[in-house]
């Protein structure tokens, strides 16, 4: 991990002009074109084709013994709202979650179909998080999904389906909705063990040679963590509102699935919960590592200081020039620094010395800082 | 940003004497005279016009077929509140919220009319935030609204209103209200994006020249987020009581835009926690940055010290002036300071002093000091 | 604010002893002397008298035309309690609750009366906070109030009781009760408005020169908070309880009343969360510039020690007293300190000095320690 | 307040082996011999006797026309519990809850009788807390209560009801559990009254002498509130539990002194968390404290430094001895520190130092280091 | 304790991938090869026999006076799982629940059968923490147990069963089930008991000598309790919603056993809660002690500094060379270090060194910097 030492800036929505008409269909120029895929499929068959417009959508899902998916890649056409405003009467607030990509997971009922949205969370290039909308719009015969890049992790799913695994052919658009809130769910524990290795790393660094990117670190894994905690939580709650839900859409049968997917989401709140608590503790271990260095370089200091400058004193009290006798006058001062006449006076001095040196050292020593 | 270090103390509200009468009107002899405009329109005509007082409003708006907006700005005008009181019939304990101006966002249900409270945010000079009650009465065929201030942030309605887009001339007084109160709602994004984008700005100067005016204006934006919280989580109630509440003024499709609101300010409340958060994180950054300058700090004094107050001493040795010979009397002592006499004493004592250095280098080297 | 650094310490109550039959009417010895008045009105009529005690209240109070306070100020004397446990019936529970004044804002209903209790809070001299019971029964025609000090903040309500403004004098005993409660409420904003001002005035200090005492004083604040918080949050539950209570009492156009001082408690809950807040965060910022002053100090002292003792110790080199000669025997040591022989010995040293002056300065500048 | 620095250790309960029968009932060798006190008492009748055993309890509690308390005190005898199981089919669980002694209070209904715990807190000696069990089961006319110790707070209780004052005698095997929990309850308020004059105290000498003990004392502190916490909790909710039962054990007078009981809980927690910010505040402003102290110590050392090193410097370079004349070839070198041989040298070396030291000063004035 | 300086890392599990069926039995090549027991058992008879695979299961416990407990050991075996859900209808969520063992306590009901699942933790090596699942699959006559290694913390219950003690043959595969889950629950009290006689040694050790591992250590102990919360936690909603459930499995009597295992949940949560608060106390203690010694170590610099250093600049004013007569011209300088020549000069000198010396220790000692 050696990152340049910078924080990735979240990207600061366009925001649409405040006061436009709700329900306006925002269409961002830098999107994608769209691209759509239909997957037509029963128990037995499964055929997939590409589509140039979603004219006629109607007439091209008719056939009541299969189910459809419409997925639909890039969101940068206004012709296409208007075939699900127009044909499919679908209400306009909805059409406006979708193009704004910016809503936290939830489920909502309406007329003949249901509305969900959730959050695609993945790690980009410098481990970024990248965190994209996914929407689904399910009637009766047909899931639409809608997605802002061409790329997802949902290919275990499409594979799944084109080879009839399980009951994804089976369970109509309620389990095929499920199966791919549940792939992007468990998309989650993959991130998540990413940043728990990189914060394994990090702990190795701080017990091992902590240094000012500990702090740096830890503190982007806290972000990325509050960031999945924001997803997080509305996604459980979406979970329990399709638990909870009436709608003959969802079958009894999926339901069940779907208790699993909310076991998943607690299980990640769990997670995150313990990680970030982890990561605080980790934080508060390297502010205490950064106080007892700091109590280590002072203790230095000061035994070596606290030793020497004494010493240095007895040592220039006699570099004093004070003058036995006037140089000029030649008058005798026998009481101006007698030490230095005396035989011996410089053996008795250093002796002084080292026995000053010695208690200090006894002192220290005493204190418990030579440990 | 090179803001005068000092926070906007914050309005002391001019209480009124505790004790006046509950619902007392309190008029603000510095708030500003009332200008009244009626907007009167239907799905195929609009008009406005400025009233000059309210007197007879009622005979002004009592074409069944249209829907009025009374709009009121500037609230110096007990005449004004009379009308309501007297011809309107309106409960004076909403006559004293109305008039005093700082009070949280709520919806109640009187008879015959829905009261509602939101409030503006904005960003004033020096990036100061301003917060500003907007009044709502609603009855079946009128909405009057009430606000502090001539210009607002609500222009964009008004022009929908004329233009007659999308559902507004055909919503009733609910709609309407709506969508004044959507648009309040849409403001908040922009002020919270304002400072996003300040956070980011100050994170910069956090990792690459972090002082003291980091911590400054990380505490003001964390301030400005508490006043925004105090704000959205009650106006998400607003928001919740409108949409459970059964008064026959809000229809059921204008609960779906309301609905669309809700979400709005959930989705702010998860913007203002996360940014608090981080503002949060960047101060306890910004700490163990100053921690860890000073382990720097002492680290250059530490070692420089250590290494110069030994070699010193000796130098302070070699500087006394202990005598060989008396001046006077002639009496040789040979005992004292003899390495002064000695051929290479010098050259031997630098190379000692070089050794005690050499020694202490490698131990702070050892150390990581120099890292 | 000069106060004593000294924490006003709480009243440590003279608790009865633990064990005393519940319900034990507890007379403090050091309490006041009752003073009673008894205020009688109705629409158009109002008389004030002076009691001298409460025997016989029953036939003073008969009239059903009329309502009754009965002002109770000063508790000191059990013949008072004894005409309330064996005249009117009231439960021995509710007047141990009168006489131990220091119980949580509470209402509850009992056969024929209510009870209730809020708290008086006021800045007394000092700023210190006082924190005094107000108790109420309250039965069809008579409201009783026990207050443990003469004077208080409740004139207005009596005025207004006087002139008959607004519905005082034809709410009944309900809407009295009411309006000496908001009174007490209202109080609590102005408080809380001198505690913002004292807030203020401490952040100036801090951001221009912060010392002990900021951190004093923000302390004292906030633990009035806390106490002021203790006393709000059970008052909105009692407001609470008093507007879902069923009691016939309480009418319904007094409710809307109730809900009004609601609103304010939750609006003070508000200010005080915030202001505990912003309190919170003025520590942070003190104890960043403690650190910060910290720094700056060993910047200094770093900075001059670290140019001056390399020097310093060079010239303790040229300060030896290594001989070029030995002063006894004459013998010549050409390799004893040549460098003080030499003509410019003294310049070039000088000037050495001045190189490691120099590159240690632009050392420190770049570093940024001169900023 | 002289204790050794050392937490009172709590103590590590003898668990039986995990996995042993569930109801099995332990009996603690280290435990006290049961002493069983019969109180036989109706309106006008009062009795105690002591009792050798249980053995026929039920003969001795027949007379439907009294009420009686079996009072156990020490619970080392396995044959008495064998007494309640086989004689009064208490269930093997309450008596299991019985002989481990460290379970939370709570409030259970079985089949004829009730069983309850509360929890006796005390200071011991050294101001240590102490907590201890007491276990109720309540039939229609007979209580049972178990402790550990023979000494306990209830005394006042035994008298109430030897010289029948109150209710005590009338009330039943309810009003009697009541009054015993009611009196452990009011004696949590001394122990907080204790705990209460100890942090006054130790506030105290936080503001005049803070040393190391008021750290260490306030987090004894602190530990006794989160011990009482988790008391009081689970009592408040007992209470609560009795208040809701519809058990006919409990009557409706009964409940009513419940109620009082239940609001001297929520006091108790009030108080509990009061105190407990209390001692976080004073944590952070001991640290706060301890940052100044070392703020002024090393302001001290740097003003010293600063101003004497520079000038020890300047001494040290007119302590150095560069020749004018070479000793041996009496060459003149007239650059060699010319200073030292102009006349008035000394006073004008004198006078730089003094203003180099002025200058210092007045900088460490401006900077505010000697306030 | 004499740790490496380092956490256990916990175990990154090997994840399926994403997108795998939902329902997909996941066998783990490194776990355990299944060992089966299975036990009949009624009130008067008991056996034990091992299996060698599940195959025809059915046929051995079909007769419907017995009970049987089928015990399973290790799950690394697919053909296991294939009898489960061919031969006994067991849903394949239930399934995969059961082989990815990391999820958290739960009880669901299914059609004929009950789910449920416990976390059995204990101290490995080195005190780490080992978190094992234990899955239950409870009908009328069989109780299937899945646990991941073959070693346990269930001894106990299999000898009760042997020897037929309390209810444990009696009370049927309900019964079974809650005493193999309360030993679970028991043996999270051992854990803890451990845990608390670690942070008393730390304790000791942070008020006698506290050194860096304090800090390691009780941070240690922390994450392991922030470990075990996470598991008490669902553990004790579980068994909440075994309380609550209708099923026929779960019979009136064991719902009492099972209220007090509940009981023992919400007892290891407040010990849980409490020693989380107590670590976090000794963390702060620690950082004061930090502090303190800080200030201590600057004491002893400052003081030893202080007093040192200006008597050194007296001594180097003296030890300076300024001449009183020119070595070479012989001119007299009479104002050239006068003192030097005075009778008496050094004694003097020395005089006012040691008042300069007694005056700062005045200082200091008033300051209190002895104590
Ligand atoms: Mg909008
Ligand atoms: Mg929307
Ligand atoms: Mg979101
Ligand atoms: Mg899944
Ligand atoms: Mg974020
Ligand atoms: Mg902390
Ligand atoms: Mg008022
Ligand atoms: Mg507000
Ligand atoms: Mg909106
Ligand atoms: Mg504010
Ligand atoms: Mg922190
Ligand atoms: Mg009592
Ligand atoms: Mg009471
Ligand atoms: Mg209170
Ligand atoms: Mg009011
Ligand atoms: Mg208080
Ligand atoms: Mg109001
Ligand atoms: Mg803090
Ligand atoms: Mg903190
Ligand atoms: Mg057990
Ligand atoms: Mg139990
Ligand atoms: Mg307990
Ligand atoms: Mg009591
Ligand atoms: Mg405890
Ligand atoms: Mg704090
Ligand atoms: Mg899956
Ligand atoms: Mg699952
Ligand atoms: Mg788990
Ligand atoms: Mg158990
Ligand atoms: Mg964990
Ligand atoms: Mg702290």
């Amino acid at each position: 991990m050696s990152k340049p030492l910078r924080f990735k800036k979240k990207k600061h929505y366009a925001l649409p002009e405040p006061g436009t008409t709700p329900g306006f269909v925002y269409i961002d120029g830098n999107s994608l074109t769209p691209k759509i895929n239909l997957y037509s499929f029963s128990a037995d068959t499964f055929e997939v084709v590409q589509l140039q417009s979603l004219r006629d959508i109607t007439s091209k899902t008719k056939n009541k013994d299969l189910f459809y998916w419409v997925e639909i890649k890039g969101l940068n056409s206004s012709e296409l709202f208007n075939v699900f405003s127009d044909e499919l009467n679908i209400h306009k607030l909805v059409l406006e979650d979708i193009t704004r990509t910016y809503h936290r997971p939830k489920f909502e009922e309406y007329d003949g179909y249901n509305f969900a949205i959730s959050r695609m969370l993945r790690l980009g290039e410098d481990s970024a998080l990248e965190n994209l909308q996914v929407s689904f719009i399910q009637t009766k015969n047909v899931l639409y999904t809608f997605q802002e890049t061409y790329e997802d992790c949902l290919d275990a799913v499409r594979s799944r389906l084109k080879e009839g695994k399980g009951n994804i052919r089976i369970g109509g658009t309620g389990y095929l909705m499920y199966a791919l809130m549940d792939m992007i769910v468990d998309s989650y524990f993959s991130v998540l063990n990413q940043w728990s290795e990189d914060m394994d790393e990090i702990e190795d660094r701080l017990l091992s040679r902590p240094d000012k990117s500990v702090m740096y670190e830890t503190q982007l894994v806290k972000r990325n963590l509050i960031a999945m905690r924001r997803v997080v939580w509305p996604e459980r709650d979406k979970m329990n509102d399709i638990l909870r839900t009436d709608s003959d859409l969802i079958s009894e049968q999926t339901k069940m699935f779907i208790k699993d997917a909310y076991d998943h989401c607690v299980q990640l709140m769990d997670m995150v919960e313990s990680m970030k608590e982890i990561a605080s503790s980790n934080i508060d271990m390297y502010l205490s590592i950064i106080s007892n260095r700091m109590n280590e370089i002072m203790k230095v200091l000061t035994i070596i200081s606290s030793i020497f400058i004494p010493l240095t004193f007895i040592a220039g009290i006699y570099g004093m020039n004070f003058s036995k006798q006037d140089p000029v006058t030649g008058k005798v001062m026998p009481d101006n620094m007698p030490e230095l006449y005396q035989e011996h006076g410089y053996e008795y001095t250093l002796l002084v010395m080292a026995f000053i040196a010695l208690v200090q050292i006894i002192f220290f020593w005493r204190k418990g800082w030579f440990k």
